[in-house]
């Protein structure tokens, strides 16, 4: 299989690298093709404007939209955007991982995003508006999976730990941004305390990290609900009968308990 | 008062630019003193990096969290980074005006954050840890609010619709980002369906708009609750009497209904 792994951290020591370099060496092991974007070593353009489109649809006024897929449907785009457009269509799995920053990514991975998810891509596919997203799309068919270190413990992170669940807090990146456009997002793998690990916890991350990797394409997927499986029944809201009564983010998770 | 305000749009005709502006020129007629950061006009340097540090603390291994520490409290951060934080130690409010990408904001913004949400500044307060964060810490009492143009129709944000509601959206930013240092955050103003807005939409919008802003110090914040108030006893887990049964990220806000 191919995977892209996309990581985001300068510096060679750090719990992010050690997580990529971990991957790169168990998938290849096992016989995957590893392609990677080291995003800052990269020096990877972070900002999206303008410079993104050299042959503008409209001089007079920027709209992102409208400029993106006129750049992606005639072939306009930037070279390093096609080029991580490129990895990314024969990528079989998606692995981003970073440090988590302000509960987020960091802006140079954020900026990856912003950049390379282009319109006809990965939202507005086909130029078919809304018809297929949310489990279908540009990237229907490939994995995905955040691995994320986390500069504070568990606990904050805990069911009703004070910073909010950890899968809460990155549902806009693993329901919003990787689901959206067709990926099968696989549940999280975070590193916490990770500002002060040492050497024997290190040691078992790894290996807990070696067995995540090495299930990437068996594991059971979130299973966040598909626009088109039914449980939105106009394209846009949740049917009566499905997690009824049930608001917010967990809603949109197949295996949801029900308020009773 | 003082006010930053912050936007990220590239477009002098986008909803985006339109919101920064409406806003400068009703909170100066109401006499405050509004400060401005056009972060795509400014040029403003999105990824978080070594050139951060001109004075290393260690030059052997980049640690953000120490880097970031010792630049600013031994006053060795870039001048832009410097300044944008002279801007907000002066400010009373903070607005933040952007384009929902990707269910946050754009990297540009994600890089204002990064960047000059300091060690010992907005985490990590007078070198105490986690002691003072969640209603406490360097920018208590200054207030926040988000206005954010979003392309999709309201009902896609809807507490039962298909991107989840926008407040739990946003919450790695209204909770993490600015209540974690001590900022009092004011519910969320969102355009809808700005990619597609009418005329007459936009003047509805805009009044509206105006009404919050003249409200921006009367309006009641969203009720988070502070990390030393009581609710979280130490200092990580809500205790198990306050909102019994709820987890996830509404339980961290007073006003949740319990669970029955």
């Amino acid at each position: 299989m191919n995977i892209l792994l996309v990581h985001a951290h300068p510096e060679s020591t750090s719990v992010t690298r050690h997580l990529a370099e971990t991957a790169s060496e168990v998938l290849t092991a096992q016989g995957h093709h590893v392609m990677q974007s080291d995003l800052y070593g990269m020096g990877w353009k972070a900002v999206f404007d303008g410079q993104d489109f050299p042959k503008r649809a409209n001089h007079d006024r920027l709209s992102f939209i409208e400029e993106s897929g006129h750049a992606f449907s005639g072939g306009n785009q930037t070279p390093d955007v096609e080029e991580e457009q490129r990895k990314l269509q024969t990528a079989d799995a998606l692995i981003l991982v970073f440090p988590l920053w302000w509960f987020s990514m960091p802006a140079i991975m954020k900026g990856w995003i912003d950049r390379v998810w282009a319109f006809g891509l990965a939202y507005g596919y086909q130029g078919a508006g809304n018809t297929w997203r949310y489990g279908e799309g540009g990237f229907a068919g490939k994995r995905a999976l955040l691995a994320v270190s986390v500069g504070g413990p568990e606990k904050d992170y805990s069911p009703r730990g004070i910073n909010g669940p950890l899968e809460q807090l990155l549902f806009p990146i693993t329901h919003g941004t990787l689901f959206f456009p067709g990926m099968q997002v696989l549940p999280t793998f975070a590193v916490y305390g990770s500002a002060n690990i040492e050497t024997d916890q290190i040691a078992e991350t790894t290996d807990n990290w070696k067995n995540r990797l090495e299930r990437l394409f068996d594991d059971e997927p979130i299973p966040f609900r598909p626009q088109n499986g039914g449980d939105y029944p106009d394209r846009h809201v949740l049917a009566d009968h499905v997690a009824p009564g049930v608001t917010g983010l967990a809603a949109h998770i197949a295996n949801t308990v029900p308020r009773d």
